[in-house]
């Protein structure tokens, strides 16, 4: 298996009909596969090594797309950078992962300034920007060369290092193979929906999986890349309708964003059939929105993990209901893809009955070799054959798994276990809440107590009581808040628009350890 | 990577649901992986060694299904037997594989009087029948015992051993691996777009890949099974009607019988959804009527051999159509399968341009480990690194691939090259033909000779004149049959319906060398 192989399969099937699409730049899938095959032959004039990595800090865009094949191609291994990193996490992710080779683009460049030359191992760096080219750098065109064929790799051969630092922690690199990413494909194909009349929107960052995961399933049915350089509600609409646009991925945030978007209305979002979420919880009231503002458009909750190349669960789209018999199935991040195997195990790694809480574990070729230079930890999350994913959930009777929360974001209060998402949905269907973060803080008598930090809606004002009474109409007095921050400011957010609890934890627990299950 | 993986998932996410289906036997998911589960357990307790081999020689059933996991699941390897073998063909294959035990049915187990104990190193024989033990076996469901848990097989070790002598030569066992077979199955999920509601109507023989190929796959996606013990147009039409069958797979000469049978409308076969067929052309008069006939039911087109697991291109079923623009696909048997490289490749390897016939050789983790105790023969058809399949064909500007015929079956005669099934082709569309067998006879003057074998239909009478002429309205006048011979008795037919050229081809080259390219 390897990773270039749907590039192969996509050239020959669809040779003339667009690959990708990036402004006004399109490239059929005959020069998209020629134009890897010379990348490909430049980064070995550039003294790629087998194994070595090509690590990018880049935007979205087609050059994206054509690097992460053409290093593959190559060879090499990938590692895209998290475009919301600080200049000194970069600098880490460069030394830790040895990169030789550091493509950027403009936004980005002005980080090496920062970094004052410290790039680890790097000894060359192109630029994939339009704009002038930066001094000490190659043109990203420049490199063009005499086309090679695909490097045929090992199944456990390294295709990309896939730093995950979550929402906790320092950065660990995921080392992804060839095969972990093929067999990924092969997964989102059919949990996502996509054939060869597929016109796919990156829309969401690139360098993380959760858009990833279509890079190379896309490819594999000769469907279409379009990109947009980052998540935009404008310009997310009207590449939608100038694309006809036909699936894409989003998390919450997003849809919530385009829901507020004043003008939703005014485009023809007619070919839009399926758009996958993910990477936090969607509270009801965006989902009933959503459902509402496109009801041709089939929504697919989807689940995964870095670690897991990533899908590990997804959700049909027909359970995407809040109403009839199956409504209660839209809480539910969906059963196991095709070839994973899931399952909800307690502490000592076995498997807990139907509707226990317990860890949700995931076997199969997509889980990753492990993590880079990391083998005690690698070990640990992978012991038993089982990838620990460190999230809480449970499966009810017919597979369906329910993520209840990170066990690291539990809240024991008083004994008590209490889920913060349960607590967050609760006060996200309050009138006049924007967004909605609950976490335990340190509290003397209680061990911790429930905090919640509310983010209103512009125009509107709330205060923490109205929060706490609006709970106790809805969940259990142990569970609602025991106190509330209204903040005005917006929430920190992690690159895929994850709530960064840590940020919002971490002023509560200095000097104090937060007992972790 | 593990053949019963999707087993493990069909019982997690529809537990309650029917997962098999033989006349009045049915059993969930639930039932199906727990039986499965205790059967590997009794296969243990008989001693199946791991990688012991299990051979089956019976007519279609949910037993036969669940052989194929129970053995797969007991680390050990299956050996479905062709049921149209004579009786010292089976005694070889059981020698050559080496099987431990062996499955029968009621049907064959007559076999085992005419083989008088020449059974290899058979040691154990299992009857899966319904009608009485016969002496010196063990009844089925005393199999059943403890259960165990799934043996996680290495991606390489053998699944099964599968023979195929095709239509020509002494049977050979191509050696599947777990992956082999899970990766056809995750490519026979999007190509024939199986899903969750699928119910698969076992039809053609189960001991052939061509079914098989679905065995797995539907079990994936967690569809229904429904089995007849061997094609019959009336079981076939009762069973699609009572158990609601949306996916088949047939051999045009199945399609054909079914077109044939007079009370076709009285059934409803609304469930219908798609189609698939292959093993053999599919002549456009039969493809318009069954178009005709069933207008709701996609077609797909496929192709691929025992060796490839056996998918390796797939038409999709817009381009089952006769009339339109894209009328002439229907020729075709599709694009490359989402995991398979194909590449069309002259005496020395190497690609030739579009539209140029030669070799078509196959790549991906579908390909077979080899053929079982044959080296040599190994070492030939996967040298460097792709299948060669003996079938000639092109491919066209879109990767569509036409197969011309097997390259050695095409006939050379005064130095030009026919292809018997453009002959065929052409013969097929005249009024009368039931069916159409096109060979080379030796001829003093040309080298070969077009021949033709015609079996009028049922009450129609036809002339070799009659033939000749028709076909001198429709292609070159080379390519048009020097003699036709008109037969009253059906055409030799191998396990899967195919033509057995070789037996018609049989008495005119006795003594002389037919050559090959």
């Amino acid at each position: 298996m390897y990773v270039t192989q749907g590039l192969r399969r996509a050239a020959q099937i669809k040779p003339t009909a667009p690959g990708t699409i990036f402004r006004d730049r399109r490239h059929t899938w005959r020069e998209v596969e020629d134009r890897v095959a010379r990348f490909a032959g430049g980064l070995l004039r550039l003294g790629l090594s087998k194994g070595g990595r090509a690590a990018i800090l880049a935007l979205n865009s087609d050059r994206y797309f054509e690097y992460l094949l053409a290093v593959t191609r190559a060879g090499g291994a990938v590692v895209p950078i998290n475009t919301r990193l600080a200049a000194p996490e970069v600098q880490y992710i460069l030394e830790d992962s040895g990169a030789e080779i550091l493509f950027i683009d403009d936004r980005f460049a002005p980080v090496l300034d920062a970094l004052k030359g410290r790039l680890g191992s790097v000894r060359e760096i192109i630029h994939l920007g339009d704009g002038p080219l930066p001094s000490g750098m190659r043109a990203y065109e420049s490199l063009l060369s005499s086309p090679i064929a695909d490097v045929i790799n090992g199944d456990v051969d390294i295709a990309g290092i896939f730093y995950t630092g979550g929402t906790t922690g320092k950065a660990k690199g995921a080392m992804l193979s060839h095969r972990n990413l093929v067999m990924n494909a092969a997964n989102v194909i059919v949990a996502f929906g996509y054939d060869a009349d597929s016109v796919y929107l990156h829309a969401g960052p690139m360098f993380h999986l959760a858009d990833g995961a279509s890079t190379l399933a896309i490819t594999a049915v000769g469907g279409v890349h379009a990109f947009i350089p980052a998540f935009d509600p404008a310009n997310f609409l009207e590449t939608v309708q100038r694309e006809r646009v036909t699936h894409t991925l989003l998390v919450p945030t997003m849809i919530n964003m385009l829901m507020n978007f004043p003008k939703i209305s005014d485009y023809d979002l007619s070919s839009l059939r399926r758009i996958t979420y993910g990477a936090s919880p969607m509270p009801d009231v965006l989902l009933r929105k959503a459902i509402e503002t496109l009801p041709d458009v089939r929504f697919v909750h989807a689940y995964g993990m870095t670690e897991a190349a990533p899908l590990v669960t997804a959700l049909d789209p027909r359970y995407s209901t809040l109403d009839g018999p199956d409504a209660g199935r839209s809480k539910s991040c969906g059963q196991a893809a095709h070839m994973v195997d899931v399952r909800i195990a307690d502490a000592h790694d076995q498997e807990v009955p139907r509707g226990t809480v317990g860890e949700i574990q995931v076997r199969g070729s997509n889980i990753m070799l492990g993590y880079w230079n990391k083998p005690e930890l690698t070990e640990q999350a992978l012991r038993g054959g089982w990838y620990h994913s460190g999230d809480g959930g449970y499966m009810d009777e017919e597979g369906f798994v329910y993520i209840v929360d990170r066990l690291k974001d539990m809240i024991i209060t008083g004994g008590e276990n209490v889920y913060s998402a349960e607590v967050e949905n609760a006060i996200s269907v309050l009138d006049g809440v924007a967004e909605v973060a609950v976490i335990g803080i340190p509290d003397d008598t209680w061990g911790e107590a429930v905090h919640a930090v509310v983010v209103p809606r512009v125009g509107k004002s709330l205060t923490p009581e109205e929060v706490i009474a609006h709970c106790q109409t809805l969940i259990a007095g142990y569970k609602c808040p025991r106190s509330v921050e209204i903040r005005n400011e917006p929430m920190p957010l992690s690159g895929v628009g994850k709530i960064l609890k840590t940020v919002l934890r971490d002023p509560y627990w200095a000097g104090r350890a937060k007992q972790v299950n």
